[in-house]
C-alpha cells in the first residue's frame, strides 16, 4: 500500500460512520479492531477492509497506519489514546475522551508535547450551518451575546423495557444523559460563541430508577465477547421482540437542566465593544437534556441572542439556520455555499437545496483533520476539535455532578 | 339598558381587546374609565361606548354594571379589586392581581366571601388546542409527566433605547420578564398539567443595567395624567423616531432562567397509575424568560413529556398542537373542532383550516365567565382562572426573587 | 337607536361572523331576517340582536338599516342585492356575487350608478399579510411577476357520505369547487399582483360522482324551511352519526387544476421597466382547488415568483409571509405592524407575535368598507372587493366552465 | 485488483457523487474518462481513482470494469451506453437516458437482450421517505389516489447573466426546465403512486428570451476540450465575478406547469377495490417546472391525496413525510427505521433524528443495483429505474412538447 492510511479501533454504530467517512474523503482506511480476533475478521469482511488486527498493540504496530479512530466503549478511550500518541500516530477520538479529568488532563499533556494530531469528534460542529453560525459571531452579526439556550433530547429510552450499556453507571460512567449528548451541546455552543462556560447549576434526575434488562439466551459457541446485555444498541432496540428481563437498578440521569454562566472575558472580545469597562458581562444560558422524551428522536437545538440579532438551529433540519432580527424580516439561511461565508463554503460540498446530514458531518470533520495533516505544520492552530475540548467537556461534567451532589452553583475550573 | 353590562377600567393596549371580546359575544359594554374624566371621554367616544365613568366611584355606583374589567396600571389592581368585591360586582382582572402576596392573599380571602366571579386574565389558557392539552393530560394520553420545559421570549426591548414603564421596578415591581410573561407561562403549564410548582431555582440578569427614557417635550395644557416617559407602549416604540433621552439605571431582569420541581402528588392522580408506593415522583421543569431575544416577538413555547407521549405547542403558531409519540409517527393537530376532545369543542368557534389567534382567547376566557355567571350557580367548579391563581402566580414570583437573592433552591409556599 | 346600523339576511357559518367583525368595530347591527318569520326571531335571539324581520321587504323598508351584509344560499344573491341597491342601501354581498354573469354584470351596472357601496366579501385579501405581499409588489420588490402558483384544498367532502347543499348543481351552480374556493384564490392572486387572468385551460374532475344523501326524519312541525338535507354544515358534518341515506348523482367537481395566463399589461406598469418594447410578456400560472384532498382543512397557499424575489403565503400560517431571495437568506416575516409597510399598518391591530386569524380577516374588510362609507366620498377609490371583482370572478368561473368542456385553452372576456 | 469495479465517464457536479456513494458502499472505483486524456489524468488525481482513461474504447477494454458510470453530457449518453452494453458492461447512466424516444427505445431493446443491468438514475426515488410513502400507497393507506400535485422549482437561472450549457437547445435538448427536474419529479410520483401518465397538457414559457453568455478568455493552451461558455456549473456561478458576455437567443422553457390524467389501471389493481365496474377512474394531476424561482434552492414537492389519506414530501426537508388525515390529527413521519415499513428499512442507514441527505440518496440507489448484481439473477424483478423508465421519461418528454406546440392535450404513448 503506497499511501498510508486509518485504522477503526470499534465496530459499534459509529465505526462504519467513521470508515463510510474516510473513503468519501478517499483516505484509504487499513483495517479493523474489534472485541476479539474472530470479531476483528468479520468486521473487516463486513466493511471490505484489507486488515483485520488481532489486537491493538499489533494495530500500532502497522507502519501503513498513520492514525488511529477509537470508537470503542468509553472506557477504554484512555488506555487506547495514549499508546496512540506513544506510539506517535494521530488520533481522533470518539467522545467522551475519557471517563475522569484526571485521565483526561493526562492525555491533554501527552498530547501537547506529542508530534501528532489529537482530535475528539464533536462532529456536530461540522454541520456547515453551525460553522456558519460561527463565522457569522465572530464577525460580529450577532454583537454582544446575551443568552444560550436550547436542549438535546431524545425517545430512545422512554420505556424501562428499553436497555444499552450506556444507562449502567458502572459501565458508562456516573452521568450518562449529559455526558452522552449534553456534551456535544456543550462544546457546540461554546465552539461556535467563543464564549466558555465559567459556573453551572444542574438539576438531574433519573426518571426511571429501575430498567428491565434483557436476559441473554444460552450463548452460541464463538459470542464470548458480548457483554451481557450490552448490545441493544439504539433504534434496533426499538424493534426487539418481547424476552425475558432482568429488573436492574439505574442512578444515571435521564433528564437534566442546566443553569449556565459564560466567561465575560472571550477569545473574541471584538465582538464586545460596546459593554463598559470593568463590567464582568457574560452571557448567560440554560439547556436541557433528555432521553425520555417521546417523539423527538435525536433533537439538538441551540438559539443564541445578542445584542443585535439572533440565530437558532435545529439538527433535525439541519439545513436551516433561523436568523433572528429585531427591526427587519426574520431569515432563514437553507444551507447554500453561494450564500454561506467564504470560510465555511469549503465544508458544504452540495449546492442550496441538496441536503446534507449526519454523515456528512463526519466527513467534514475528517477533512478538517485530514487536510491539516497533510499541510504538514502541527504548530498550526488546529481548525477541528482537539484534546484541549474533549478535556474541557469532562470538566463540566464534573463540575456538573458537582452541583447535582451539592444542589448548588459550581464553578468550572479554568483548566 | 335592558340587560346589565360589564365597565372597563383603564385604556392602554388590552383594554380594547376586553371590549371587542365582550362585543363578539354580544355582552354589553356600558362605560369606560381612564386616567381622569377627559380621557374617559375620550375613551368612550373612541371604543363607541355609552358613557364615560370620571371616577371609579362614580363606575361601581352604577346599578348598569354587573362585572368591571380592570386593565388599568398593576399598582391600581389591589385596590379596584377590593373595592369591587365589596361592591358587589364581578371583577376580571389583568394580571398581575397585585403587587404582593400580602395583597393577593388579602383579595383571595375577600374573594372566597363575596358572592361574586373573581377571576384573573390569564387568557392563554384558551387558546383551543391548549385547552385540548389539558383534556388530553387529564385523559392520560401522557402518561405520567416526566418534565415540562419551555421559554416565553421577546425583543421590544432589546435596545437601551426601548423604554416602558415596566422596566422601572418603582412602577412594576422588582421582576419584570418573569412577572409579565414568565407568569403566563407558569400558569399555563400547570393549568394544563394539573401539577403544581413546588421548588424554584432561579437565574435572572438585567442584560442593560442602563436604558434611555425619552425626555418628553414641554407638556401641552391637560395632559397631566401622563406619567413620565411611561407610555411607549411595545410595538408602537418600535416606530418612534429618536429624540432626547436620559440614562436611567435599570434592576428589573431582561432575562431570567427557572429550574422547577413539580409536586408529586398531583390533583390528577389518575394519571400515574405505574409509579411504586412511596416514589416521591414529580416532574422536573425549566423554562427561559426574555425579553431581549432578537427575531422573537411574542413566543411562548412549552413541551410536555410523559410516559407514553409528549404534546408541544408554540403561541406564534397556535393552531398547531405537536404530539410526540415513540413508537408511530408523530402528529400534528390542526386546531379543528371535529378532531378535539368534546370538552374543548365549545371554545374553538371556526372549522379546521380558520386561524383562531390572539383575540379569539379573550373572547373564549370571557365566555367561560359569563356563561359562568348566567348559570347562576356560584358554588360550581370556576372553569376560569381565579384570584386563588392570580395569588399562587404572585406567590411563585416572590420565590423566584428569593432563589435569585440567594443563590439556591427556594420552596413554595402550598398556599 | 342614533346611529345607523347594518342589517343581516342569512344565518349560516358565515353569518354570525359578520355579526361579529361588525361589533368588533363598534359598528351596530340592527337585526336579522332569516328564512322565516321564526327563524328570523330564534336567530335575532341566538345572536342578542334588536330586531327580527319577517320579510326582506321589511328590511330594506327599516329606515336604520344603512348597509344590508348579505349570507344567503347563493341564488338570492341576484335580487337581494338588485333590491337592496334600488333601495340605496349599501350592500356587502358574500361570494359569488350572482349565477351567472348576465346576473353579475346587471347588478355592476346598477351599482354604478347607485350612489351606494357595493361590495364582495373577498376577505382573505384583508389578511394583513396578503395586503403586505400587495403592497410589496406594488413597490417593486419582486420586479417583474414571472409566475403565480398554489392551490386551495380541504378535506370536509372525502368520504361520498359528506353531503351539503353546494355538491348540487342545481342549488350552488355547475361549478363548486372552482367556485366556492377557487374564486377567492383568483381574486387573491389578481388582487395581489395587479394581474388579470387572461386565459384560462382547466381540467376538472368529480371524484365521487354519487354521494350518500342524509334522509330527513319526518318534519316536526315548525321546521317548514329547512331544505331537504342541505343542511350539513362544514364541520359539523364531520361529527354526524350515522343515519339513512340515499345515492345521489353528482355533477359538480371535486377536483380541479387550471393553467393561467396573464395580461401583459398590468394596474402597475412600473413594475414592467425591463421588459423591451412590444414584448407580450405575461405572467403564467397554476392552481388547484380540491375537497376531496385528506388533511387539508382549509388551506390557501400562492407562490408569486418575480425577477427580483419570490414571496409566498398559506392560509393555515396566515401570520407568516415567506420572501424568497437569490442572493441572500429567505426572510420569514412574522405579522408584525412594526415590520410592514405603512399602507398595511391600519389593518393589522395586534403587535407581532399576537396571532390574527380568519375572523380578524372579516374585521378588517368591514374596517376598509364602513370607514370609506364614513368619509362620504363615493367617487373616492374603493380599497375593497367591488361588484367589479364580483363580475370578474363569475366571468372567469364560466371561461373555466368552457375551457372544461371544450377541453382547450379559452380566452376571458375582458369585462 | 481482484475485485472487479466500475469505471466513471464525466467529470462535472455528479460524478464525484457518484464516487462517493460508491466508495460508501466499499465498491472500487477503478478509473476515470473525461473529455480528454489530459483531464482524465487531472480526474484521476483530484479523485484519487488508480486509472486515467485516454479514451472510452480504453474503458470499455478494462477486464477490471464490471460497470460503468455515465456523467457525461447528456448527448453522448445514447452511444455510450449503447457501446458498454454491446461489452456486456453494467451501465448506470444518468439521466436522461438519451435525446430522442427513437434513441432511448433502441437502448430499451438492447437492454432487453443484453445480460447486464441498465439503469437510470432516477435517485430521488431513494430518499428514504420517498420509498416509505411507496410502500404506504402499495400496503393500501392511501385507498384510491385522486390527485398528485406539486412542482420542482429552481433559482440558479434566475438572472439573464446565469449561462450554462442546459439553457441551449443545441446542447441540452428542446426542453430545459421539463427535461432537467420535470422528468425527476414525474418519474418520482409514478414510481410512488403505480400509476403512468396517460395524457398531458403543457403550458411552458421562456421567460428571459435572452441570456448573457460569459465570452471566454483567451483560452491557455490545453484547454482545448471546454466547450465555449458552457461551464458555468450551478451554484457555483451564482459567485462568478463580472466579466464580459453576449446576448444569445434562449428557445428552451424556463418555467413549465402541466396538467395530467393518469391510467385508470395501475400496476397495483389491489389498490382500488372500491372503483365500480367499468369505472374510467383515473387520477389526476399537475405539477410546475421552473429554473427561475426566487428563494427555492432545489425544491421538488409532491402531495398525493386518496380516498383515505394523503401524503406529503418536500426534498428541501428530505427526513419529513406528512401524513395527512381526515378523521385525526395529520401525522409527521421523521425519517426513523425503527417506524418505517419493513421493506424500507434497508435503504435507511441511520437512526431516527439522524438526517440523511442528496448524497446518501446515490449510495441507497448504487446499494439496489450492486446487490441485485451481487444476487446474480438477471431475470428477477429490477428495484431500481431501469432503460424502461429511461425511455419512459423521454417518451413523456415528447408528448410536452407536443402539447406545448399544438396547444391541447396529447396522448402519451403505451411504450
Amino acid at each position: 500500500m503506497a499511501q498510508k492510511g486509518s485504522a477503526l479501533v470499534g465496530t459499534g454504530f459509529i465505526g462504519p460512520v467513521h470508515v463510510e467517512a474516510l473513503r468519501r474523503l478517499g483516505r484509504p482506511v487499513v483495517g479493523v479492531l474489534a472485541s476479539s480476533p474472530a470479531k476483528s475478521k468479520q468486521a473487516a469482511a463486513a466493511l471490505q477492509l484489507p486488515r483485520a488486527y488481532a489486537t491493538y498493540t499489533e494495530l500500532l504496530a502497522d507502519p501503513d497506519v498513520a492514525a488511529v479512530h477509537l470508537t470503542s466503549p468509553n472506557r477504554f478511550h484512555f488506555e487506547q489514546c495514549r499508546q496512540a500518541l506513544l506510539a506517535r500516530k494521530h488520533v481522533i477520538c470518539e467522545k467522551p475522551l475519557a471517563m475522569t479529568t484526571q485521565e483526561t488532563a493526562e492525555l491533554l499533556a501527552l498530547a501537547e508535547k506529542t508530534p501528532a494530531v489529537a482530535a475528539v469528534c464533536y462532529n456536530i460542529r461540522f454541520y456547515p450551518l453551525c460553522l456558519e453560525a460561527r463565522e457569522r459571531i465572530r464577525a460580529g452579526h450577532l454583537g454582544d451575546i446575551y443568552h444560550v439556550t436550547g436542549s438535546y433530547v431524545q425517545d430512545w429510552l422512554l420505556y424501562d423495557t428499553d436497555f444499552n450499556w450506556r444507562v449502567l453507571a458502572a459501565a458508562g460512567g456516573a452521568l450518562r444523559a449529559v455526558a452522552d449528548i449534553g456534551t456535544h451541546w456543550l462544546d457546540l455552543v461554546q465552539s461556535i460563541t467563543g464564549l466558555g462556560v465559567q459556573r453551572v447549576c444542574a438539576d438531574l434526575h433519573t426518571v426511571l430508577p429501575t430498567r428491565r434488562r434483557p436476559i441473554p439466551s444460552p450463548s452460541p459457541p464463538g459470542a464470548e465477547g458480548a457483554a451481557r446485555g450490552a448490545s441493544l444498541q439504539t433504534f434496533q432496540s426499538k424493534l426487539q421482540s418481547t424476552r425475558d428481563t432482568e429488573p436492574v437498578a439505574i442512578t444515571t440521569e435521564d433528564y437534566g437542566s442546566i443553569l449556565l454562566h459564560f466567561d465575560a472575558t472571550t477569545p473574541h472580545p471584538s465582538l464586545s465593544p460596546k459593554r463598559p469597562e470593568g463590567d464582568r458581562g457574560g452571557a448567560r444560558g440554560c439547556f436541557t437534556v433528555s432521553q425520555v422524551n417521546a417523539g423527538r428522536k435525536n433533537c439538538l437545538r441551540f438559539e443564541i441572542a445578542g445584542s443585535s440579532g439572533a440565530l437558532a438551529w435545529n439538527s433535525e433540519t439541519p439545513n436551516e439556520l433561523w436568523l433572528g432580527q429585531r427591526d427587519r424580516p426574520n431569515e432563514v439561511l437553507l444551507r447554500d455555499p453561494a450564500l454561506m461565508q467564504p470560510a465555511v463554503r469549503p465544508f458544504a460540498d452540495f449546492p442550496g437545496g441538496h441536503n446534507e446530514g449526519f454523515p456528512d458531518s463526519f466527513k467534514q470533520l475528517f477533512r478538517a483533520i485530514y487536510d491539516y495533516i497533510d499541510r504538514g505544520d502541527l504548530q498550526a492552530p488546529r481548525p477541528f476539535p482537539t484534546f484541549a475540548d474533549g478535556h474541557r467537556e469532562v470538566v463540566l461534567c464534573e463540575a456538573i455532578l458537582k452541583s447535582q451532589h451539592e444542589r448548588r452553583w459550581v464553578e468550572t475550573p479554568r483548566r
